[in-house]
């Protein structure tokens, strides 16, 4: 048997029995958790040394390094990450909408966990400690598959982790990583579906391209965001430089940042000068369509290939629009379908992009940075999902269960 | 351009369009649609005609026949249901918990149409019709993929659909059918990523595998029924009688059907030999396992293979198990997860079957058969769910839907 069948067998049967643990229990555990991540830091920070080490000698970049190492701080991070988790109001058991039809029969939906959870990801090791803890909340087993940049910190970091988790009653494979990361593995894993019950990849366009395209278990798939903010012909000059600013420039690497600006032609002449100057103070450098050059000539000429993509960085590109109808489909078509914003003082307008606009958050009046499990107000999250099935949007610990109907009866028959 | 890129891009545009017709516009293509099947039912027959006369010469079954052929009855019946999927209440629209965060954001869910669905199936032509209805009337275009044998059927009807629905101020490419019926299209249309937004497959559990396997559009996994009755040591004989022969015989061939049956084996020595004498009235033929074999000995034994296998047919092994925790833990290993009944008067029992066995639809007393869209409310349904994302059991036009955020904002940045 393989690495990846054992664990997946041993996934599985965790999962019938975290499938029925009291919420107490799991918040025990978790509790649990964080505290063995405090006093077995040394292990893991000794164990952490050794990846970046390794990683300073292939010559990694600065910003790999930096999103690889821990210190004291960043286990702080996790731990507290944990607590924040175990407090949460736990999802499963909740019935909705149970109602009697007019045989008598009884139907409700009750919120019940996925089962096995699988997580590839990337260099980070914090993913670790924050998927196992958000899954294992929701009654869930998961199987880790990060990268092997991390070897050695996600290694110490689950024995660390399942251990405690043992130690407050639940099974010992109820959080397991798989220690083979060659490229075969993580492709038995995308076909593992006699016990993963669903994936998440967690991680850059290519990791996500190569699961959707691979997988044959159910996969959400998270987190491109190629964002745009429209500014229409009707328009606050303020509030519109204020959420083009916060949205391009507060933290231009994560997914929810804006990449494109789109102005109203009636708005441009006016709008573009004052926001191209004030992305420059911040050094963003703005890329702008034909009409964009010919109101501010010295942008650098946008391509063909700028509209769909995702930049992550101190880049935006401006393109100007007759109306709020080319606006629309202009990001229908370009965008990622991660958030978009119109920014307006018309009514029926604001109305318009919110109906019409096919993205997971669509905002009037406020920054697209704003879409997060936190600041959606699910005390955590386990990554945006950019797909239509199941969860759309921010993921908490809601959209790691799944519903059962569950039905009383008094003997009825069909 | 291929057949279906074209169709899928066409579909696309359709969709667009179709997200934001009124649901009174819906209606009146649907009723139009009703109409129009009435009116041209002449032609539909004669297609239909091509389709059964290929079929005998081929020398198909008798009850393959039956499901392709359509008459002036079967036709009133598509219509009818068209009719009343065009008087359910329409899901797109409605905004779920709409809150306000500290910040001032008003942060809540949409619910509006998945975008373009591909339905892939078998020879049933009034499928055609059903999932077009459906589809529509959740906002959604339709991309048809039947099989070969019905090919006349399926063109002249799609053809009557497409027309009545363009009468009706809907787009032509609303309801589209793929017209070169070979494998390699149906493979083709399930990589169709950048059109199609979620695949369902209708048919036997070869064309679900296949599906399953290759497709890399999200799919919603359906139909396969292998359902379970425990008879429980505490339970009314009459009532668990009732319910076995309903669920086993009422209609064997369907997906809600009882294949297996679990009996304690303090109820076995008393009602064995009664539902087996009552099985056999019905002509079931009724297999056991060892246990059973030495309570009524002229059963047919039943193998290792009989344990996950969906008869459809007038077949019912069972099993008799030492307690109700073997019975859940033989149900979660070898069913489908599609519907599961227990049969008891021992209320901790009843609470324990419904929480710890992992399938779409648990029942307490009642029998498996009321799994269907009709008898849960939904008015109709495209297909029974048996995977654990986005739906699971049956699925209605709310299934047919998803959620985007939608967030009202007076200026705010992060």
């Amino acid at each position: 048997m393989s690495e990846l069948q054992l664990k997946g067998k041993q996934g599985k049967e965790a999962s019938y029995f975290l499938g029925n643990v009291t919420s107490e229990q799991k918040q025990q555990a978790l509790y649990k958790m964080a505290a063995a991540l405090l006093s077995q830091q040394e292990a893991i920070l000794k164990a952490n040394k050794l990846d970046v080490e390794k990683a300073v000698q292939k010559g990694t970049s600065k910003a790999m390094l930096d999103r690889l190492s821990l210190n004291e701080e960043r286990i702080h991070g996790m731990a507290n990450g944990l607590r924040q988790v175990a407090a949460l109001s736990d999802p499963v058991g909740e019935v909705l909408s149970m109602a009697k039809r007019p045989n008598g029969l009884q139907i409700g939906q009750q919120r019940v966990p996925i089962g096995v959870i699988g997580i590839i990801y990337e260099a980070r090791p914090n993913v670790t400690c924050d998927a196992a803890g958000l899954c294992l909340k929701a009654g869930n087993a998961v199987i880790l598959r990060g990268g092997s940049e991390a070897f050695y910190s996600n290694q110490a970091i689950v024995s660390v982790l399942s251990q405690a988790a043992a130690s407050a009653g639940l099974p010992e494979h109820s959080v397991q990583l798989i220690e083979d990361t060659s490229r075969e593995t993580a492709l038995e894993l995308m076909k593992l579906n006699e016990y993963i019950d669903v994936l998440i990849p967690r991680g850059g366009a290519g990791l996500i391209e190569a699961v959707v395209k691979n997988a044959t278990v159910p996969v959400i798939e998270t987190g491109t965001g190629n964002c745009h903010i429209y500014v229409d012909e009707e328009y606050d000059g303020d509030m519109a430089a204020n959420i083009v600013i916060n949205a391009k420039t507060s933290r231009p690497a994560v997914c929810n940042s804006a990449e494109k600006l789109i102005i109203h032609e009636r708005a441009a002449h006016e709008f573009l000068p004052i926001i191209v100057q004030a992305l420059r103070e911040k050094d963003v450098e703005v890329r702008g369509d034909e009409r964009a050059l010919t109101i501010v000539p010295d942008l650098v000429p946008a391509g063909d290939e700028d509209w769909k993509k995702e930049y992550l960085d101190f880049i935006m590109a401006v393109k100007i629009v007759d109306d709020i109808d080319e606006a629309i489909s202009h990001i229908n078509v370009h965008s990622s379908h991660h958030s978009e914003a119109i920014v307006t003082t018309n009514y029926a307008h604001a109305q318009r992009f919110l109906q019409r606009v096919n993205s997971a958050a669509v905002y009037v009046n406020a920054s697209t940075r704003f879409t997060d499990g936190e600041e959606f107000g699910f005390g955590a999250e386990i990554g945006i999902s950019t797909q239509k099935l199941h969860a759309r949007g921010p993921m908490g610990l809601k959209e790691l269960t799944t519903l059962k109907y569950i039905i009383y009866g008094d003997g009825q028959i069909r």
